[in-house]
């Protein structure tokens, strides 16, 4: 029987006798009496097992170390008073293992830094248990949203042999011999490469789903890229997931439209599936994240142009450390001041620069501006970026030209715009992103089971 | 409006005026009437357009190229008689873009090694609407699957140093500059790397996933995986998808129940969701699939043990490509003739030889086999391996020592049978298999989007 079995349908089952199997999260006794918090896992939170003076082997039990698994049988009774409204009493504990006494993770308080050295052990403290179930609720969230509305989840490549998708740095994926790399005419010989050709992992999936949507209309990817940026900061990690949504017919007040219901459905979901798990981030890891949360999905984004929001900035009596005047890259604390302070909510600001977006983002009338947007929310500054795309193979062929990003390798790219081009939209999701912003945590280390940063490829 | 909607819904826009956006088809047209056969890609079938002579443009519009983008005004009408009970009678048709009059996918057979070439084209055809929306919706289907059981969706490292998981060839992961890749006493000196270590890309999560097991009891990945093989087949591919459970206080016969019921859940999702799609699949790619199908999820599942089946096929009167002798590794041709023709429908084998199985999975009393299983299921064979997993520090500890496996990059695999080692047991599902067997599909490079095989990394 599983604990969370147990607990949610505590009074199904009140006087049963029941077979528990788990881990030993703490434990303490008296002379009579003994106490054992069994978790298994399958839930935040675990079950208090009883135990008496009168069973077998009392005084061994009181001296199993922690995380030793068990096997309990027991009755279920209720608990008046106690924090849970039931508990179990025991009449038989056996050892499944006794765990080693050495066990990393003791009863204490340890750093997040500590921890993350132990990142095959952090899962089974509760700041873990919280935050990978959470992640784990938040993907499933994402496919739902997109399932139900029928968007079709697309599997776009992980190894690509383009490498001019402008989003950062990638890394080389090869079978070469590293002492022996052949060569030819004194340059490298990709020829003699797995691929044969020169290959790297994506940083977006973005191209190839603009393809599929001109199939499908609606379609998602959610897969790892990757970024080989030698930045040691909170929020970069070279592996993360990204959902990349992409819709056909679509212009970009539908691009908003489907990011705003996006996100509002993923926030409740975790409310209605982890509320236990948003109560401890609430308490231990960020005190206003329910309220921020709260305002989130109760909230009407706002929608400005970045016109606009220059205009706001620059007569604001903020100072601000980078100086703001239209063309500027909107930095974190303009992101912030706009959503924190101005509109105390999610604001979408649209219609950027050409200059500082994307070679495939379409060219307002104004020919200065681009159809882009990005979300951005209270507590965080940006969430989401996205843009109408380029229809037009004209004016996405002359772009592309003085970007040098000509020859076969985008072909593909622009056949999509000769053969029923489309006006259409999609958005990017960094998901380690969402998942910091709905959990609190801080460090992006602290919501990927196993980071993968500078230096750093341990497990 | 999506066409889909109009399909699924059409009783209650019948006589009501709409606007429909998509592409053309087919086309054809008489001296006063056109017909058109609208996709927007929202669902398998598209929707009849008929248009009448006094339509303004009427002979331009005949003359659209296949796969113009074309907005329609409309009416929904009844058309008693014909394939679909409705179709629109258009008031008004405008080009959105007109298709150059080289479109690649011209209205007549494509063979699929062509369509390969054209795989940013290729899901707008028939075949590859179905095999890829299909494929959507088994992703779901799992994700829905381990979810409903709470089990949680762990993300395990696309990028990992470690390299003696002994699946298969890995491909390298770097940011050298192979011209130039930095020596230390006369090795690569990998300190240099990205990662300050030589760094691979997966070919199973499995050990990762055991480490979040034995903390949130079930658990299960979906993420791709790698295999540098130089092997050109109909069922290989270097970037696979795969999904693989892992369970904590479960035995090989949890892991064969899970398996069972997993497997018959996509399927009865796919015969709910995409009953059109299926019964294009039973025409046009594979006449007997619905009955595979159906055959699958209507059976209790056959298990034996490896033992048994090697006496059936010692005992049987066929003659074996392969001969058959207690110790072998199974062939197809062996697994076939046990599951189509012995039992004819899915096969449970289990307890193989420790010889011909992988180093964590469990020891029987024998010492001779071990505690794996493999699913096979009429028609492909092997679709699902998997094992109870070694558990026992001791015995694993010698097994790994026998073969190399030692040092700081596997202490953390023993840590978790030193810390609460509990019986734990999981398996693989080649993703791509399952999409293989259930659209009927024989090659894997026509169920991936954009396949990555020897000499290939296109688009």
């Amino acid at each position: 029987m599983k604990i969370r079995e147990v607990l949610e349908h505590y009074n199904d089952y009140l006087d049963q006798q029941m077979v528990l199997e788990g881990w030993i999260k703490t434990s303490r006794d008296s002379k009579n009496f003994g106490f054992i918090q069994l978790t298994d896992g399958s839930g935040f939170d675990g079950i208090q097992v009883v135990y008496e003076g009168d069973i077998e082997n009392f005084k061994e039990i009181s001296k199993y170390p922690l995380y030793s698994s068990i096997r309990v049988e027991g009755n279920l009774v209720e608990s008046p008073g106690a924090k849970q409204p039931i508990e179990i009493h025991a009449t038989k504990i056996e050892p499944l293992h006794l765990a080693e006494a050495d066990y990393p993770l003791q009863k204490k308080r340890h750093t997040f830094e500590y921890l993350r050295t132990k990142a095959h052990l952090r899962p089974r403290t509760n700041t873990f248990q919280a935050v990978f179930r959470v992640r784990s609720l938040i993907a499933f969230a994402i496919h739902e949203f997109f399932q139900q509305r029928n968007f079709v989840y697309v599997h776009t490549p992980i190894i690509t042999a383009s490498d001019a998708e402008g989003a950062g740095e990638m890394f080389q994926v090869t079978t070469f011999d590293l002492n022996n790399v052949p060569k030819k005419d004194g340059s490298i010989d990709f020829e003699e490469d797995f691929f044969g050709k020169h290959a790297n992992l994506t940083v977006s999936g973005q191209l190839q789903a603009e393809a599929y949507a001109l199939a499908f209309r609606d379609v998602y990817t959610f897969g790892p890229t990757f970024r080989a940026e030698n930045s040691n900061t909170q929020r970069h990690a070279a592996e993360f997931w990204m959902i990349e949504p992409e819709m056909a017919f679509a212009d970009l007040n539908v691009n908003m439209d489907v990011a705003e219901d996006m996100l509002k459905y993923i926030i409740n979901y975790v409310f209605e599936h982890a509320p236990r798990e948003l109560e401890f981030f609430n308490s231990f890891i960020d005190k206003g994240l329910i309220d921020r949360l709260k305002n989130v999905v109760e909230s009407d984004f706002v929608r400005i142009t970045y016109t606009e929001a220059i205009d706001i900035l620059e007569k604001c009596d903020r100072e601000f450390k980078y100086p703001v005047s239209w063309g500027i890259d909107l930095q974190t604390e303009h992101e912030r001041y706009i959503t924190e302070e101005v509109y105390k909510k999610p604001v979408f600001i649209t219609d950027y620069p050409k200059e500082i977006k994307a070679f495939y983002m379409r060219e307002n009338e104004d020919k200065k501006t681009v159809a882009a947007m990005d979300l951005l929310v209270p507590g965080i500054g940006e969430i989401i970026g996205g843009s109408q795309r380029e229809e037009r193979l004209d004016v996405l062929e002359a772009k592309m030209k003085d970007l040098g990003l000509t020859g076969d390798n985008y072909e593909w790219y622009l056949d999509l715009r000769r053969y029923g081009s489309v006006v259409h939209s999609g958005y990017g999701l960094g998901f380690e992103r969402a998942v910091m912003y709905i959990t609190g945590m801080k460090n992006i280390r602290d919501v990927i089971p196993f980071p993968r940063t500078v230096g750093n490829a341990e497990f």
